[in-house]
């Protein structure tokens, strides 16, 4: 009796020193993405951190991830995580512009930073900073999700030689880049990915961008548009983490933390996916699809989409504080990025282009 | 008693049910590096991947990072995560080219890809399984573990002008660039980070190269040595995590992904960091050290530093067939990755500069 109470109490004492930690607790969550699931490199960042947090939690914090095929609302992640429908969510700021014009500044904006430009901006500027002050408003969270690099112009059914073949074009193209081909007389529209495609081959429009060739080529839009330009609209298409305030503080520590480190792991990997899929593609272009015309838009129609672009920037920050102090973050931070962009990367690979032209 | 027996029973189930799943092992390692603990960017990677594993495995598994200052063996990482003195290291490949000379091409080589170009070859091309392959050797693991982008060219007391004026000079530069520069007639020697400046002013050594400005300023060497350089020799130098094989094979798989997940988060945010350091050192520069003379190397010169990068490649080539095939592959891959890169990062900015010089 007395030996079976000690072990009552020896093993009393086990089970309290074996509680699991927080750390152990089962937590199962939901992800919406404005994507596909089937859309990599876009739909990346969130299958593998869903996959990266499960391992690392000993399959314990699950995050089952929905695609555009399931949630049927692409454009709905904000509003559905923000709801507590879903805890995170996997999508592009610029798409929420209609809620608050500020939303471009995380995506990116015509003319704006490069990639690793932007990224120094969200760490070692103020990005982080005004990031979560705009979506504080939505009691949402929202991290870095990935970036496509620069984007190509789009495809165009006919050359664009001079500022009247824009007139009256009708063109998928979403951000404010979409205002600034308003404000040069297109009729601007966005469509979500999966019906870009037959939106052309109806004539619905005439023209789309859609990110660069390793993922546009799969999407065969060449077929029907063949001139395709390069970028100036989105040179840094960021995505976003979205992720209910709520649902997050109510997570354990390790949890949080592993979130934190897989969605910066994750956000990495989407740019070095989408940068060698666009290499892969770009060199198969030249022999598969020679019909393919690559250009770059006239300088007077550059510099109309410059000025126009200037002048939207402008007007949003005459009405609105907040737009107009993150604009000036952003200038002024890339004003000095910019210097060093071109003392680096961009003088390097001049010095091999001339090395290669003698 | 048979009240009790039951109780037993019910909690030895419960202590089985709550034993602590591996992950909650106490697993403390030890990580040497290259660096002092205080020269970041370069020490971040593994000061913030010790935080960031200590939160996610709520303290129990331990990285305890050791710099320089402790060690005293800057050069010795390698050896001492093969012995097993230190589970973790972090260092450049380069350093060891003495031992294998396949070793640079996972740092960096003269007139090689950039960081993202070379990023795509590690993880999309061939990159991690020829790293992987060269460290077997050692019985040791390697991955990415930061990216200071392109380095400049380096600090010289006097103006290149000339290949004369290369002839006789005693130059710090590592890898294989200090083979290139050997060929074309300079002194070339490796001397750590905390001797540099000393090297310089006592006239050891007559020009060196060292990273780019965020970490240059700080060391002083334009007071000495006020011709800057553009860079040509370090496109992209990928710093290496090294894992001790044995000890990654003892840890609970739960701490391996935290491992894996938090070396590619802080890999990508080394990049960040340097890029934001050197920006904001690069406009410094021209208010605060304005007899700095930024200078690129004349045609001639690097038409010589082209020829030399070949030939240096090639012959090691002609004798290590594991060197010749992983040449041939960062050849391959990069002639495809540079068409990406010039069609959208380079266009972009160039696009940018011509719309300003109107």
């Amino acid at each position: 009796m007395k030996i079976l109470t000690r072990a009552v109490v020896a093993l009393a004492a086990l089970a309290m020193l074996a509680t699991p930690a927080l750390a152990q607790k089962t937590v199962k969550w939901k992800l919406a993405m404005t994507w596909p699931s089937t859309l990599t490199p876009l739909a990346s960042p969130p299958l593998r951190l869903a996959e990266m947090v499960k391992e690392m939690s000993g399959g314990k914090f699950i995050i089952k991830v929905e695609g555009k095929e399931k949630h049927k609302a692409p454009l709905g992640i904000l509003d559905m995580v923000k709801g507590g429908q879903y805890q995170m969510g996997h999508s592009a700021s610029y798409y929420w512009k209609g809620k608050d014009m500020s939303m471009v500044f995380f995506t990116t904006v015509p003319f704006g930073m490069t990639a690793f430009e932007q990224y120094a901006w969200f760490y070692y500027g103020d990005g982080m900073k005004y990031m979560q002050q705009v979506y504080d408003r939505y009691k949402v969270l929202s991290y870095p999700g990935g970036n496509t690099g620069v984007q190509m112009g789009g495809w165009f059914r006919k050359e664009i030689k001079s500022l009247d073949d824009l007139k009256g074009l009708k063109m998928r193209i979403p951000g404010l880049a979409g205002e600034v081909f308003a404000k040069l007389g297109v009729n601007v529209t966005n469509i979500p990915a999966g019906e870009l495609y037959t939106s052309l081959d109806r004539g619905t429009i005439d023209a789309l961008e859609w990110v660069g060739p390793g993922m546009d080529i799969k999407m065969g839009f060449h077929k029907i548009a063949p001139y395709y330009y390069t970028g100036w609209h989105e040179p840094a298409s960021e995505m976003q983490f979205l992720i209910n305030k709520r649902a997050y503080s109510k997570l354990p520590p390790e949890y949080q933390a592993m979130l934190q480190s897989a969605m910066k792991a994750v956000a990495s990997e989407m740019y070095f996916e989408n940068f060698a899929g666009s290499a892969e593609a770009w060199e198969k272009m030249k022999t598969e699809y020679p019909n393919i015309k690559v250009k770059t838009f006239p300088k007077p129609v550059l510099k109309a989409m410059k000025k126009a672009t200037d002048e939207v920037l402008n007007s949003y920050a005459a009405k609105d504080p907040v737009f107009k102090e993150i604009l000036e973050s952003q200038r002024s931070f890339m004003k000095k990025a910019r210097q060093w962009t071109i003392i680096s990367d961009y003088n390097y690979i001049k010095t091999c282009l001339e090395l290669e032209e003698d």
